[in-house]
């Protein structure tokens, strides 16, 4: 069965798109830790990052890229955290999280709720 | 001044190291949260992992999956994460954590207090 994630690249639920190239594909995370919280995943399924091929984990890595410097632009934060667990969804994906303390990243903390046109207007705005 | 990082690589102040080649390093975190949290760093002093070149990127992160590959190995854990925060060393680190549940990656739990000799272990049980 597709993941989730395979599911949201095809279409068949909806996300907040960010970017989305032959290979690579990114979208608001829809529980963020802060505003512009972007996932970042390879389109192909594998579930361990260190398992994708060193092409596509590279390429990977460089597409994060471009979006993190966009989300710093948003953001006006010190830092953009990316983070790689990964034990709830088994396909490879980078939280890419704005962040002003090294606390901001938690994923135990509550999560931030955002209208629709709140989603939209910051996908728009970190869009590649 | 030289980064902290700088000084480990340059061999002022000792670590326990696990790879290295011309443009990175890895070596144990003194303070870890599991065994086998290893850090991975280029050694071009750039503060923001983001700000790399895209060469030096990719090359960071495939030296780092040749290590995490490596950790997961020692560990015999789920996956192993890896989390770039970064604003307390101005130094582009990526912690690489070995995690059973996303609770594992926690910096505000109490870290372990290894011996030097465990430490030694860890580091030759993970060495490229």
């Amino acid at each position: 069965m597709a993941s989730i994630f395979t599911r949201i690249i095809q279409g068949e639920i909806p996300c907040y798109k960010v970017a989305e190239d032959d290979k690579y594909f990114a979208f608001l995370d829809i529980n963020p830790v802060a505003k512009g919280h972007t996932l970042v995943i390879p389109k192909v399924e594998v579930d361990n990052l260190f398992d994708l091929d060193d092409e596509t984990l590279a390429g990977l890595t460089l597409f994060a890229k471009r979006i993190a410097l966009k989300i710093q632009d948003f953001a006006h934060c010190k830092k953009v955290a990316m983070v790689v667990l990964g034990l709830e969804v088994p396909h490879a994906h980078i939280h890419l999280i704005p962040m002003n303390s090294e606390s901001d990243v938690d994923f135990k903390r509550e999560k931030l709720k955002l209208s629709e046109e709140e989603f939209k207007a910051i996908a728009q705005a970190i869009r590649l």
